[in-house]
């Protein structure tokens, strides 16, 4: 984790237990002082969580004022009554902190198909008003983990203002658009519109390139809150500044993927577009077969040409133009593999802790990086006990 | 297995090993005595093997006289060199049985990326005639055997005749329009185009139903052989028989899945479409969070919502149209779940060594069975550990 003394001005938070299922950080709330334009991507699942259908109304004319975020309950499945829950969780903190319901961004992540427990929450929302305080996003950070091994946030310098982001998200991940729960505010001034593009562009070259597990969460949510307490930036600097930072937060998320022992970054280049190079990453990374040779540090590069053909509605990816290597180490050349004089080499290259699988399909100009993790045990022991 | 006294007259086999990897069967061939009416179908992976290559052109006039089967070999991502040496087999093969090679159907089964032990496979060629005796089919079960472990066979007399399937796959699956590896003979007359439709009508309904690990093998075949030297039978009869088999066969396969420990069986119903409830079906299946929380008997059923939710092309897929059981226990119905007192119902469900989920999409009258397995710490250190 990334600390800083580095706080955009004009955001408050508070991050506490309100025992939601154990006595870990469980909710947290990150304000302005002031309405900010804001932008926000969800989940595309069709079973999307209730803070999910309210953040979607409340986003919508641009404008936030805070992000009401709780752990541990996802909930989801829980019907009517859920979406009535969420939304008295919203009006009680809008009263609390004297904003607008309207306003205010919620997302719930953990468990499936359970009710929140509304007693416990309305407990401990009575009172935040005098627990929110500045400087204090790495403990949100903490709030939104639910199996994160440990916090994941950036915080950058744009010119007088300053950019910080926090993220979660380590099991359920192959988000679908949008992502897991990661969070950004800022005191830039950045008017809505460019807030949502910029977003959206950082959004499609991180979170959406990162897979864990293949499984799209119901709950994924990013969102951006800019209160322009700073004034204006140079609006190419922040463009670029949240790019990076999102990417750098994507690349957390992988390497603390449920049970990962190691970063996995496919990179696909060559392709005749981004959309099939993404692909052909996607199949690679999210392959059993290649996660689990590599957790075991298995020389069995044959697997990443499985995941290539497997791509099979790629009717122009041909054997005969395809180059894999894993690093530095060409293992496979159009047609022909390097034998088995190298396996030795690539034996050790695979015990380091970041391992890089490079294809050319040979075929055009457009590439895409993806990143994902190993496969391990502690996978399957995480969750094979996690409700229970 | 299923043993049994009967075979279709005029095919014999052998089965042996010529040493590719270790001391196991890893070489068989099954041949009709004349020339049969043929059927196959296969992988459609960009990366298939050197023997996908050689079978498609022999099988193209619908005739076929043997099937030469390697494991612990597969002769992918091996170039033209690869593709010379399955045709060298072929012709050692058809000069040794005295027979055409353009009616051999050659397949291969083991690690990607290594040429086939050309020297071995010629020894144990040579001298094979004298080997192929009726009625040892399930030694052939036996060699096309991998990470499998057991033989799967199945026997059936229709009318005069007899039908009798070989399959195996266990890991690397998801077959895409075929399957894995499996093979059919018969005495019994079939015309060669409603042989091929009837495996097709076979195979849509059974080893395209199946995943283990959503990863499709480079070599999956599907091949069958009618002679007719029983003459004409009930073509009905031998459709169903045919299907029956073949869903048996690829329940098997699913049964036996690396690693697994418990048969998965998911029923979507009340779809618009076949090819819907197909979809979240394997969607279901397929969900390493699914698998796990089976594998752990963790009634965690909010993953399956989470599954279905993230068939996001689906937008007709609403949760309060859904319900989702698990044998006869209702969990979710249309919006509502069951609380939390069945917990312990479920969790003694999932304990057992078959577990069904049926879900309702509540759309329309289409419906789709897959099958697979759950996912386990030995599916992790089978494929972490292949080939060192």
């Amino acid at each position: 984790m990334q600390t800083s003394s580095l706080h955009p001005q004009g955001f408050r938070s508070c991050a506490k237990n309100v025992g939601i299922r154990d006595e870990t950080l469980d909710f947290t709330v990150i304000a302005s002082d002031v309405p900010a334009t804001a932008a926000a991507m969800f989940t595309q699942s069709r079973f999307c969580g209730a803070a999910i259908i309210v953040g979607r109304e409340n986003v919508a004319n641009g404008q936030l004022q805070a992000f009401v975020i709780n752990s541990k309950n996802a909930n989801v499945a829980t019907g009517e009554h859920g979406l009535s829950n969420i939304r008295t969780v919203t009006q009680q903190v809008a009263a609390e902190l004297g904003i607008s319901a309207q306003d205010i961004l919620p997302s719930s992540t953990g468990v499936i198909g359970r009710q929140l427990p509304m007693e416990k929450l309305l407990a401990g929302i009575r009172g935040i008003r005098h627990e929110m305080q500045p400087g204090q996003l790495a403990s949100s950070a903490q709030a939104i983990m639910t199996t994160d091994t440990r916090p994941k946030m950036r915080t950058r310098k744009i010119g007088k203002a300053v950019l910080v982001g926090i993220a979660k998200g380590v099991g359920m991940i192959e988000p679908d658009m949008a992502t897991m729960l990661s969070y950004f505010v800022t005191d830039a001034h950045v008017p809505a519109d460019l807030l949502k593009q910029y977003l959206k562009e950082a959004v499609e070259l991180s979170f959406n390139m990162v897979s864990v597990d293949t499984d799209t969460s119901t709950s994924d949510t990013v969102a951006i809150m800019a209160n322009g307490l700073a004034g204006e930036v140079d609006l190419e600097e922040f463009r670029e500044a949240l790019k990076t930072m999102a990417i750098e937060l994507a690349q957390e998320l992988a390497r603390d993927g449920e049970g990962a022992t190691k970063l996995l970054e496919v990179q696909v280049k060559d392709a005749t577009s981004f959309a099939q190079a993404k692909r052909v990453a996607k199949a690679i990374v999210n392959s059993p077969l290649v996660k689990t040779a590599i957790f075991g540090a298995d020389p069995n590069w044959g697997r990443v040409a499985m995941a290539i053909g497997k791509c099979s509605e790629q009717t122009d990816i041909v054997p005969e133009k395809v180059a894999i290597a894993f690093g530095d180490l060409l293992v496979y050349d159009r047609g022909k593999s390097s034998g088995e004089a190298y396996l030795d080499q690539l034996t050790a290259y695979l015990h380091k802790s970041e391992v890089a699988i490079r294809v050319s399909l040979g075929l055009g100009n457009a590439q895409a990086t993806v990143w994902g993790c190993d496969l391990s045990y502690e996978y399957v022991r995480i969750n094979g006990e996690y409700t229970t």
